[in-house]
């Protein structure tokens, strides 16, 4: 069997994908796609779209076709699936540590038009020194926390050091600020959302006029996430947005409210495990092929799409159990069913294809081909 | 940069290895791989180890090579990894189900010697349907549910109905029983398992028992893991094991105590996730470059090995979060060290290729085949 067998073939119907797949709602996909565009267009922000949900370059160049800029990756390894794909344009959102990857990051840089962030002066003069090798001048982002707390040089005079640094280091070129906060994606409510993001569009916005009052301009100020980027998108510091999750959406995501209390539904659910009843001892219970292999339970079980009285309530490395209440209908060995994965992004990365579906037929397979550890 | 490219070269020093990657230390797997073949032996039982927990045809050849009868999988695409890699002998511990995977276990069984489970009249023949399309008689297990709730026929009666559909219907050759407990390997007293196995061994005596006196001949029965398998082993009832995880061993199969409630220390922590220091703006907190991509936390956080007072207390897609405490030495950018997997099975999913080290020498590199959703 090759080991990039697809589960599906073009043209045929849904019930005959092989499980466990990932299935793209593509009507859904490309409403969500075009409704992101069209909001950063609205807002008169760049939109760079973040890979690292996708991991894939077809989805990508959709992407890009509808005005985004580019895209965001966090491994060098995803860009260079990204550029290979045939992405011109990527920001790597993240730290690159490490001389192998160094030497990769400034390889793919002769080849695209590359960007990447700091928070280290170790880590600068590494890059500047790779660049150099490379002939080529890196455009680099100094990452500020700006309340997640994990990466990025603390906001206003550690940012401004650093950026100096960066523009002071041949080899590289100062590009601007990555202020991304990851958490504040995931507050329920749009009060607590909007006061995390507050307070990070106020450390994005202070340390920009600090650094634009040493003459180191920010041309790219970069954040925000599904969660929150309209928060960004109007704060007139944010240039750039960088969701990812929007194209997809997830059981996560859909358990944050809106304004006004109710679901926050801008955008579907695009994205499916689909798997196949494997066993059914029991009237309470149904076993189904899709456990810790194909979908990521890191933020909860997956919801079974259009079910009613089916829950999936375990996930052991094979198998999903479900549990049936009487409001269940019957179910039958063989059953094929599509189930919301808790969280899209490691739940892709589980996956080798994606099977596009319109109409109830596979329209496309695009392959994932940024998946894995992202040594 | 291709697809398959692994993170070291055979003969780099470990500190070169690029991260996040996933080592085996080669002497302490060793001597996990020859202990289990001891006391498989010493209980005068065959040992048929699980290959879901490595998914790599290099280890199941040494299994076998010190004595294992042959490997289980859980998943066809598992089974054709494995006699691809040349394993010539494969239990699917597990319910096949859907007419794509019929074709190809039959068509593997032409190749190598399979068995696989059931426990569902329908199943039982549309399996007889493709293998006697394919002219192969398919050795069948009867799965009975010995206490985990998950897949198995309840013991006893419906069991035997089985059993007696199998060995009537042509193209079908019945094998024995399967009865494995999978959540009883988790039980964290010596006292908790032994009652659980002590449930299960009498379901299994009963039905082999009822099975034997209808002229139904187990000629295997099989089951237990790594925490319960002395247990299976000298229950008179079991006559084959298939423990997967004793070659690795993970953080949750740490937290097991033995009969004298010390840590069950049988086996030794074999794998690791390899990992960099990527970011440290703070004296509490290191980011490291392993986080979901490269490590599954469904059981819980990696530990970190050998470094005191540090302490990985998050895990996001690309970045795990180390708490420093004053205890900790110092920590620098670029750093590497090894992650103990909180749950081995997954996290080896999310890898292609294992760094076998030894002496502080890369020795190996095993590609890890059978990974992927398994549809």
């Amino acid at each position: 069997m090759p080991a990039n067998r697809a589960p599906a073939e073009i043209g045929m119907t849904v019930h005959n994908v092989d499980t466990p797949a990932l299935l793209i709602d593509l009507d859904a996909f490309d409403r969500n796609v075009r409704r992101m565009a069209q909001q950063a267009a609205n807002a008169g922000v760049a939109l760079r779209p973040h890979a690292k949900t996708h991991k894939c370059p077809a989805i990508a160049l959709k992407q890009i076709a509808l005005g985004a800029v580019g895209v965001c990756c966090q491994k060098v390894s995803e860009a260079e699936a990204m550029v290979d794909g045939g992405v011109q344009d990527v920001l790597i959102s993240n730290e690159i540590v490490g001389h192998q990857k160094l030497a990769r990051l400034v390889a793919l840089a002769q080849r695209a038009r590359i960007a990447v962030c700091v928070d280290d002066r170790e880590n600068i003069a590494a890059l500047g020194q790779a660049a150099q090798a490379a002939k080529i001048a890196l455009n680099v982002l100094v990452e500020i926390n700006v309340g997640a707390d994990r990466c990025g040089a603390a906001p206003g005079e550690p940012a401004l050091e650093l950026a100096h640094q960066v523009s002071t280091t041949a080899g590289l070129s100062f590009a601007g600020l990555q202020a991304y906060y990851g958490s504040a994606q995931h507050l329920r409510t749009a009060e607590q959302r909007s006061e995390a993001i507050g307070a990070a569009i106020r450390h994005a916005r202070q340390t920009r006029d600090m650094l634009h009052r040493s003459s180191l301009e920010c041309r790219i100020i970069s954040g925000a996430g599904t969660g929150t980027y309209s928060l960004e998108a109007g704060s007139g510091v944010y240039n750039e947005l960088q969701p990812g999750s929007y194209v997809f959406m997830d059981v996560d995501y859909a358990r944050n409210r809106a304004d006004d209390g109710r679901p926050f539904s801008e955008f579907e659910h695009s994205l499916f495990v689909y798997t196949t009843v494997m066993s059914h001892t029991t009237a309470d219970r149904a076993v189904v092929d899709a456990g810790m292999k194909a979908l990521s339970v890191d933020s909860g079980m997956p919801a079974v799409s259009g079910i009613e009285g089916a829950e999936y309530v375990g996930a052991s490395d094979e198998h999903g159990t479900l549990k049936l209440s009487a409001a269940a209908p019957p179910i039958r060995l063989g059953d094929k069913m599509r189930l919301i994965p808790g969280h899209c992004d490691p739940t892709v990365n589980l996956h080798e294809w994606y099977v596009g579906v319109r109409n109830d037929r596979v329209e496309a397979l695009w392959q994932i081909t940024a998946r894995g550890p992202g040594f």
